[in-house]
This record gives C-alpha cells, structure tokens and sequence, in this order.
C-alpha cells in the first residue's frame, strides 16, 4: 500500500509507492517499455490485456473490454495510489502520514496507434476532452478524494513509459502543493484588486498580443509572462470558469481545435519534442471560487531541470515567450 | 541583459536568460559539450580558456591564472545573472520585472582531469567547502544581492555540459522561492513549538537511526523522511547553524569526510548515477536565525519528473527511504 508524506519544511506531500518497483538496482535504469504497434496494450483488439474499463465512447452495438471504442478509460496498471480503504491520518514524532488512498487511471485516445493527439480530428479530441470531465464528475463523487489532475506525457525525457497517445489522472485526497501556491497567490490578488487574476491575465495578454499564441472565441493560448520552460504555453478560457469538468459541452469543440492547433505549432516548431500538459482545476470540494481560474499549461521538455532549479524553485529559461509567443504564431 | 521575472500566481520569480541560447533551434537538442581530457578548459594549464579566476588554493610561488592551484573559482562564461547594474525594479501591467543583476561563478574542484569529487581526498575536499564559503562571505559585502546557492550537476542528464568535476554558485539578488517555503515552513513550526524544526528532526532520525546513511561528530547524513527523489539524502549539522559560509574551519574536515562518504555510497550502489546537490543557507540579510538551519541536499537523478509532479508539486518516489538508507550504510 502506498504512502501520502508530508515534507515537514515545506508542507509538500509525497507518495510513497513501493509497489512500483521492488529494489533500489530497478532504479539504475528508467523503466522505459519500448512498445512495437503490434504489441501494444492500449491498441484496439487488446482489451483484455488492461485492467477493466471504467468509462469508454464506444459504438452502440459493442460491448466493454471488446473492440468498438473510441477512447477508452482503464485504472493504471501500476498505480501511484489505491482506491480502497480509508486515509488513516497518523503521526511518526514530528511526522505525518496518510494512506496513500485516491484514483490513478488512464485515458487512452485512440484505439489506433497513433503517438500524438494531433493525429486525431477535433472531434476525436472533443472525446478524449469529454472523457476528462466525465471521469472528473463521477470521481468527485467520492468524499474522500478532494482533487483530480489530468496530464499526459509524451516521450521517454517528459516521463512515458508507453508511446500510443493516453493521458492520465491522478486522483489525490489533498489539495497538491502547487495547486494551493496557485490558489493562494490568485487568493491575495483578488482581496487586493476584487478581481481574478486569470481573467485580467487573459484580458492582459489580449490586448497586448505579443505572448498569444493561438485565439478561439472562447479559449485563448499564450506564452505565460514568466514561463519556467522554453514555449510553455496556457491555455485558459476567456470568461471566469473555476472548474475545467464543467465546461459546457458546447465549448468543447473550440477547447479541443484550440488544443490541436496549439499542439501542432509547437510539434512543427520544435521537431515533436517530448512534452507534458496538465490541466489546473479548483478542488473538488469548491464552488465556483471567484479568484481561481483553471486553466492547461503545456511544458516542452526541452531544456534541463538542474541543482539551481531545484534548489531555488526558479527556473532558467534561455527563451523570451514574446520570442516562443512568435514563433509558434508564425508556424502553419 | 537577461530578465527576472516574476509568475503573478505563485509568485515564483525566474530568469530570463536570452544571451544563453539565440534561436529557438538552438533547444531541439540539449546543449552538451562533450570534452576530452587534453580539450577540457577545466584543466590545469588551461587557464587562459576561462574567465579571470575570483578566487584560487595556490602554491604560494604561483600567479594568478597560471598552474599551481588545487581549487580555482572563475566567472561562468555564460551566466545566467550579470553582476553589473542596478535592479530597476518596474511593472507591465500586472506583471513585476528586474533586471537580471547577481553573480555566477565556478569552482574548478581539482587542476585534474576527473569526474566525481570522490576522487578527491579529504584535504582536497576541504579546499572545496572553504572555497564555498570564501566566495559567499565575498559576495555577502554586496548590499544589491541576498541569497547564493552552492550546486553542482553532475551527469548530462542532471544538467552538466562539462565533466571535469566543479561545482557553481549563483548569487540572487531575492530570497529564492523554495528557500522562502523552507523558511516559512521552520518559521511556523519555530512559532509553535519554540524549537528549530531541523535540529528536531536531526534528533529524531538520529534516535530513530533507520534513515541514517552516515553520521560524524557534528553532521549526520539521513534519507529525509518524505524525499522527492529515489535515494535523495540530506546533511546537517547536528548543532543548530544558520549560515553555512560561517561553519568554523575546524569542522571542514568532518564535513568533507561525510560528503565524500555519501557521495562514495550512492555512486557505489547507484553504479555511479547522474545527481545534484546543493546548499541551502540562511539569506545574506540575516542574523543567526533560530527557525532556519543550513543543510544540504543531494539528489541522484535516476527516476523521472513528469506532468504529474510538474502539476502537483507531489513527487512519485519509488522507494522507501528506510530502505534506501538501509541500502546505502551497508554500502562499504
């Protein structure tokens, strides 16, 4: 079973989760699955090499765990936290320690292996979107989880360990560390100023255009102000909305065009660099909060993370995001 | 002249460093320098390829910037801050900006061509430390700058480009984020129980005694309770100390015995893996603080970060401390 640790410091919680690997001499190597199309778990026709669906958009007549979906929802194979049992809040002297109980599953994109979301229309995306915010929605449910983030990771350097396009998410009974920092300073700007900062960010970077990088009606991407990776881009909606799951389903196209454009740009411009996303929502026990605004921030992998970086918490970028922000526009 | 900016949501400041790289392309591959041992400009005899040196351990026949020194400090030639100038502090919007002003410089950690500090021997290993804490009394007198951090990449994938064994400094002119939250953090936990957080926690491994790695009169060296990284491993002093810089010289030899027995362990039991360490000390501006203690951190770079620990601040550590401090003291 794995284990929630708070760094007494700084208040960070941790997994501990031994499960994933057995001995320190696992470790001398990344567990990287080099996976042919042939022999790929998540490939249609291979249901039942997975854990069991959750949720799937599926052709009327098919049947679960059998061929006929489009996206395809299964718990993690080796997941980095438990669904059952209680969290079990205790001490160790000066310690704390939970059970490390939440939700860990994966959203595969496509029954056809493809290792890019770009390869999908944007009504393919509009499903992989649409399966976000129902797992979201029925996860939230469950009172002793209180936050859900989805990511993806493209590429052996930006941590995957299989190469046909899937996301994940991981399901925490805590508020994470950064989403808190997040919430906290977005929280001090609004007693100050009575306004979200997302919203007068977005409203900003409109009228000012040099960091945008791509625009729908409703959505817009740009190079953030302070960006910790070389072409970091956000994507935020332009009206305040505090929870991504409860994005109309009539957005859905835009969000889903916006994020294949965005994609595209920075595959083309950087030669298909290795990347996360992740997508940063209000906790699921908030209303519709006033001051935090979620929001996708996409990171290439295309700089290092070295001992300033993790010693300090800032980042060296050798990129201007005006000079990203360009770049990324000019790319057809 | 490279930009400090900082992120209006969390308020994480990071470095805008256009001088480092000029075209986006220049980031498609990591920039690596491969060196040779006769093309190393680390080398002894190879003064002139780098900056005029700052600092040196000389024979006291020698010159400056000429053979006969056992540890040398220079300038980075590509510095991520620049010493000239003043900060001018101003805003874009909702945004905050200063000037990219403070110190970055190397230290040469042997006039021989090796790769791991570990090859050192004690004495040298000394040098070393009294090097660190030489340039931070120096740069102490400047009133514009308020922290330095001390660390080191060692490896291509945590962020070295030259092999030759060295060390860096970069010197901010504001309290880095993660040493604010460290700072913090002690601070609240100084509030309420009126006692330093870190020589608590010194005390309770050392009783405790499962995560301790090694352990001298005065520092002790154990697998914090909640680490980010497999195998990551922290030194202390045992006594409370604020200020790294002013650890008495007579407990150099310790320290430096320590560090190269736990550095010696994990390349040991790691089969020599990429790692950072660095320093965190009490800010410039500061008395001997009675929340904050120095301490070092050592990271082996052996298991990814990924979208999630990016979105969360949460980190996936495959294994237990207890049993990487176990792995490591049976290390001989």
């Amino acid at each position: 079973m794995p284990e929630l640790r708070k760094d007494p410091v700084v208040g960070r919680w941790i997994i501990i989760a031994p499960e994933r690997a057995k001995r320190p001499d696992d470790f001398k190597l990344p567990p990287v699955v080099s996976t042919m199309a042939g022999n790929c778990p998540f490939c249609e026709g291979h249901e039942k090499v997975t854990p069991k669906e959750i949720f799937a958009v599926r052709k009327p007549e098919s049947h679960p765990n059998e061929a006929g979906w489009s996206v395809r929802v299964v718990p993690n194979k080796f997941p980095a936290l438990m669904i059952e049992g209680d969290l079990d809040k205790h001490g160790e002297g000066l310690y704390d320690i939970m059970r490390g109980v939440g939700a860990h599953e994966v959203i595969i994109e496509s029954p056809k292996h493809i290792v890019s979301l770009t390869e999908l229309s944007v009504e393919e995306i509009q499903h992989v979107i649409n399966a976000y915010c129902e797992r979201m929605q029925d996860l939230k449910k469950d009172v002793r989880l209180t936050y859900a983030l989805v990511f993806k990771n493209v590429g052996e350097t930006a941590g995957a360990s299989l190469e046909h396009s899937h996301s994940q998410m991981i399901v925490t009974p805590i508020v994470p560390y950064n989403v808190e920092a997040e919430m906290k300073g977005a929280k001090k700007y609004y007693d100050y100023r009575g306004r979200c900062l997302f919203c007068d960010m977005a409203k900003q970077e409109i009228s000012f255009g040099e960091r945008i990088v791509a625009e729908e009606q409703n959505f817009v991407a740009f190079a953030p102000f302070a960006p910790r990776f070389a072409f970091e881009t956000w994507i935020l909606p332009k009206k305040h909305s505090a929870h991504f799951e409860n994005t109309p389903k009539n957005y859905h196209p835009e969000l889903a065009h916006l994020l294949k454009t965005t994609l595209s740009k920075i595959e083309k411009a950087l030669n298909k660099p290795p990347y996360n996303y992740l997508i940063h929502s209000s906790p699921f026990d908030t209303n519709d909060l006033e001051y935090y605004h979620w929001h996708m921030e996409i990171i290439p992998r295309i700089t290092r993370v070295a001992g300033f970086e993790w010693g300090t918490g800032f980042y060296i970028n050798p990129v201007q995001p005006e000079n990203a922000a360009k770049f990324l526009r000019d790319v057809k």
